[in-house]
């Protein structure tokens, strides 16, 4: 799925998180972290730097390079850093619920940021109430902050293992003390963390992209349920989760991810282009061009086109600045919010049947509009192929999508699917071959949005619900 | 002290806030309590509203009328606010330390704003931290707040009376909940809190000036120790506080209340005006002309003309547009600072012996340019006089003076004072003619900023010197 | 009048002007020389200076302290330079109308500022357009500019003289070439110009009180009709109009110019206060306060009181903070424009016969507003004198008066206009009191918009109301 | 080439025009028009709109979508509209030049923009200065302003006639009357130019993207030295310009227009496919991978894949989110500049012989970085294949290339091209192989840039180098 400004049809984007440890750049290379990985959150930004004693803060609305500019950069002094993206997933948007948090406690100052979705975070938040703690905030990390505080452990590594044992839910998260950087995954590891090394010094990121950008060394992937703590005596690696089994999401691989990272040992990009390969066997198409929607359909398309031995063409063109555009013209224009973005190149596709290659299908809108649009610019046929298998359940793990009940492939069959946004012949591809072509088996990762197979139980209201005026309706 | 610009040599304003319940009008009438009160802080302005369920915020750093536009005040929705004017006197500035506090605890939604200062907020916080509260801000609202959270009594009533019992210190204190609003005075009274009507609701303002501006009707002063608990059954008056003794703040009377004010009985101008009497009783000089430094130093100057019978003429003329202007020519102009706000009518003062009146000095520094100032331009005499006893100690309930080390009154007597600011002669109202101008005993105000009496005990670190940063240096 | 927050009852101030040639501190002494005279326009600003060899442009909206930061000023080098600043009388209001305007023709680059009004502004640009000229403002001053570039003169001084033989108005002109200032006042010298000397340089400016911010000293007053010419050669002085004859606005000193400011060599300040003698003696008043209308009202309301015995009070406070406010609550509080900018004391005011004293009456509608909220105070009798006789006719000289058609003394006699206001006696100075005070003969001065004698004929549409957008209306 | 942040190693895009006549959304459709040519110029965009009577404008600095909000676009009321996008290749940069420019004469209200250079522009300038012409910015479209403006002929389009007859250059002109739009391309037509229709209201566009966006048809491209006009009676065109002579851009076809454009024809994906076809032919590499250069080396490098049968991967991954970063951390990144915008997929690239694919090469700076990066992420071999021939000369006909001096292939052999930018193998298209992929003779293009073959003369100055401050330093 690629369409972004369509709000009725799409995946909002995650997070992205970043920390580095005991570098006279902390700034920049966190700052540098979160430009590499901004296409995991788009909505706000921050970074917290701690020279050892004090905490240096700024965070934003916008993107990376709007937030930062070289002013903020130098008043983020010291040598260890965290940062974050951010596309809202729990809690409402604005200033407030903008990560790092760092804040005070009993035992010195701390700052946190984190990748995912704490699916008990409502009964925990309740749960403190009733103890005293106040919320200011509607972000699971506060949270977290505040089961760190009233551990009653002595030491800071202690503290985080007792409050995370308490978390359920998919999250991959960064702890900043004056004197130590922490990382931990979630015990079933849903959400990436890397780990690797520049000039000596230790960093963290959510995906290898981030090191390219900086020329940091990828050295291995965090594991499911470990905490690594980096301090002046190097990295310690703990284990203090109990019944730890990786549950990787695969989605990441399908949308998420930049293709030129490589997570779990396996590259994006090549595993994206593998499924195409997969797609064009279990599925072909009797058809003149393969067409990607770009960005994301751009590596199956072109594996699709391998396999079946038909050209691959760029039949649709993506305008690259888009911005915030309010502008819906009265007169409606046909398929004017997909044609803010995407445009066909007539001369390229008119008469042809086209086999047109997309990651997925959420609500089906934008499809229909895509579809609607190659059609007018007058393809022959047109054959839909898409790489990943139908999207069929909400993501409670960090990833934002719609309810169940507004999901194309939860409310219709394959034929009424295709009926429904008007293409010739419609495929998915299989499970089998998502994971044949991702070249791992498929009891290590989290396919939930696919199959419905959650690896961490959901009870009461769904967290991304929840957030601090609707709560308070409901008391008192 | 009128010369606001220079960092070197002034009291900063402290804070002002409002309140109303059950008004169709709510946030349009706190901007505009809030916008009469612009004088009691510049730094940030912030209003919390509540419809009784969900609360609306707004915060931001400025001035209120730059702060609040329409759409802002229009998302105020509720017909029950608070709102706040700051100047930083505890606490570093930045808008995470704006208030009022809005935050969810365990019986719902709470917002908090106070004027003042609270003693051992130090030790309450060290307190709380042991307990695992964790603090967001460095404003000792939020002390307040994780008393509140804390405690385990009933009703909001009892909570809050149960927290305040612990605090030390001068602070006049709004509380606004779902379904009241609170208002409460120090056990001593130091800082101001006024009851009004208005259409039949009730509103609470640090100064009548707010209530003038909104047509509403001044009532009574909240009493020291006093809380009123405002909702739907009406005004409820309680005393959760014991000892309470009367000791209002008299430099409100001299320089910090706008003149058009009534506070404890008292009119503001008039009192002014009257210590200007006293003054010229006190303290004649023979001269020409008397000449006030304006804003604060007209009624006294103007008292001083009357019982002198010395002719009153504005010989210091004030530019209005004085902005935040960074500039000082590299070939540094005589007395710049102050020329930016303060131009001497030549004509007037040529050649005249002239008595300036001021409302007090603090540094002295600002005191030396006006007087060399109105020197270049003719007098042929200047006497100052000082409408408030000469400034010795710092104010710890909500007043930010220099630390006493820097006060010229602290480390110099009168005629050294003379000498340094380079005046003819030089004389301050006594306590005496002060408090006969005033006309209310001395024993029912504070004067500790003259006197060194402070009637509440400073134990520990002063509150002020306190935040985040500095205190993460002492931990761990 | 001083109420400048009410669009329906008030002057608008017109523009000031400031030059400097050969100092190292060009741009900053002309900031410095534009925020003394604030005052004299609050819509925008500009400064244009050159090193002799290109001119470097700053233009804005708003006030002088916020259009230049220290950036701004860095980027303007050079030893000369010329700013304004402004309140729209003639063309419409945006950054395309802001002066100074720069320009290059065949001679050089070229900047020019004025403050005032061509009234045959409208002619000569159809004349110029005729002859193929194009205009991309709607100010006076491209009209000037173009007559310059088409002379055909061989100097600087014989092009800008011929080009101002044609222009008819009142203005103040300030030109910069690479190498020269000019300074030109009109044939009558309605709008002041002063001279004065800083380090050895020239500057000009539209009043003194801009010399002594900067601690230049004055010189004398640019004379009607002169042309001061500043180059490396010194001050040349030249008389290009016949036809000279003295007519200076009365008005300054009524209300324009800051009292501190002394313009062709009588003190604002002491103008003031002397007209409130006059009025005194000749339109007594029994009673027991005299209050001004701050800040124009103030100076002849003390002379008022001096020369009646009657006591002097600030009996209405004025709110420093006043910004753009729009919020205007739902259920109208009365008076509230009003009372945003001024509070009475009651406690001063109560059951006191009160004499008022403010600048004008314009409308009347502010001043019907003050009686009300004056009365509504509790003064038992309102007796209301105007320093300055009543404003029957608009102003085409650069002040921006209503349509004499909406002028309350151009509707209504004098007991109809007390009664209009509310007052129980109303008064204005006469024409020979108002002079007496001012010290010089009455044939001096252009006092047209109290008696309707214009010295400069008007012919055809008045200036100020065109734009570019209403002319095209009108064309081909 | 593509890496477009990199100042030392690019050229910069041109402007693009759009204009509609008659259409209820005028505004709209101009806003979206600017939308979908924003790859011709982000530096500033404007828009000018009439009802027939006044004329509304709003431009900015920056981006189409962050320059137009709802408010403005309500504002730009009318039916008829021309609209700009620009970065600067004439005049210094600056809102006083941003187009469109909108004045009045003689003869009514008047807008224009042009895309392209006027190489005359400088003498032209002279001539009307010395006419008595003043002129306010730096642009072209100032000077063909006055020209239209002193005309003394009857009609529009006979003033437009006689003043577009005076220039030489390339451009392609809008010009927008109270009543009338106008379309004009120089006598080469050397920057293109197209005619559509919506809803039965034409519009004008710089390329077809723009039609495709708001649904307009395509009608045909507007003739070298063709004038149309629109107005209520429809559409007339004439030929004012003689010696017309088809000289269209071929570097349009290799990286200007947007690839779903098509233009004189030509498609320009399908042409730039088609380039890659003829390279593989005439210089093929025995490699593994083929591998553009994003983006304007992805239909190039398909185009190369399928004619030598080598596979197309995705080998760099282009950030979607570069924006305008100020950060080079100081322990140097090697390549930073590229890497932020591009990043090898090493898992794809490693230990393959791989043929690179760009559009050009200008200094060679980026071209060496990509080559570097590319061999780190460890290529074996790399082939560098680049789908236009070497860029030798200046563009003096609106594409801002460097000066001669510093292009590469002006100063090197294509082996010493090789081995500077370090590739294993360097080729670039030949003429004939980059006209048979366009389809069309080579005599109908201007190939100046590669060529050196200037269809208009350039005398003087190079107009691009002239601005208001430098000229300021030769005059009087």
């Amino acid at each position: 799925m690629s369409v972004e400004f369509d709000n009725n049809d799409h995946f909002n984007d995650e997070c992205g998180v970043f920390g580095v440890f005991d570098h006279a750049e902390a700034a920049n290379l966190t700052y540098l972290g979160l430009y590499a990985q901004q296409h995991r959150g788009q909505e706000s930004a921050g970074i917290v730097c701690t020279d050892g004693h004090s905490f240096h803060t700024h965070r934003g609305m916008g993107l990376v390079a709007d937030i930062f500019q070289k002013s903020e950069i130098k008043e983020l002094s010291g040598r260890h850093g965290i940062g974050h993206v951010r596309y809202s997933t729990s809690g409402d948007s604005g200033l407030r619920n903008c990560q790092p948090f760092s804040f005070e406690y009993a035992h010195g100052g701390i700052a946190m940021c984190h990748n995912g979705n704490i699916v008990n975070a409502h009964e925990l938040r309740r749960e403190l109430e009733s103890k005293g703690s106040i919320f200011q905030s509607t972000s699971d990390t506060e949270v977290l902050i505040h089961l760190v505080a009233r551990s009653k452990a002595k030491s800071m590594k202690e503290r985080l293992a007792e409050a995370v044992n308490r978390l359920a839910g998919g999250f991959s998260l960064l702890v900043l003390g004056e004197k130590r950087l922490v990382g931990m995954r979630d015990r079933n590891g849903i959400r990436p963390l890397v780990l690797g090394q520049l000039d000596g010094s230790w960093v963290l990121a959510s995906e290898t992209c981030a090191f390219d950008l900086i020329g940091a060394k990828y050295v291995r992937d965090v594991e499911p349920g470990e905490m690594v703590i980096i301090d002046e005596n190097g990295l310690e690696s703990l284990h203090p989760l109990e019944n730890c089994e990786p549950k990787f999401c695969v989605f990441e691989y399908v949308y998420f991810a930049r293709p030129d990272s490589t997570l779990e040992g396996v590259n994006v990009y090549q595993s994206r282009y593998q499924i195409g390969v997969e797609l064009a066997k279990e599925s072909p198409a009797d058809a003149d061009l393969v067409i990607p929607v770009p960005d994301s359909g751009v590596p199956p398309a072109m594996g699709f086109a391998e396999a079946s031995g038909i050209p691959f063409q760029m039949g649709l063109i993506r305008n690259h600045y888009v911005g915030r555009t309010f502008i819906e013209p009265k007169q409606s224009i046909r398929n004017f919010g997909v044609k803010l973005k995407l445009n066909p190149n007539r001369s390229l596709i008119k008469g042809k049947r086209v086999v047109l290659v997309d990651d997925s299908i959420v609500r089906g809108t934008t499809s229909r509009k895509i579809v609607e649009m190659v059609r007018a610019a007058g393809a022959a046929e047109i054959h839909m192929r898409i790489s990943s298998p139908p999207t069929k359940h909400s993501c409670f793990y960090g990833v934002d999508t719609p309810d169940a009940a507004e999901l194309m492939a939860n409310k219709m069959d394959l034929e009424e699917m295709r009926k429904a946004i008007g293409a010739d012949s419609l495929a998915f591809v299989s499970f089998d071959g998502m994971y044949k072509a991702v070249g791992k088996p498929r009891d290590v990762h989290c396919d939930a949005c696919f199959s419905g197979n959650y690896p961490v139980a959901i009870d009461g209201p769904r967290s991304p619900q929840l957030s601090l005026l609707k709560i308070l309706n409901k008391k008192q």
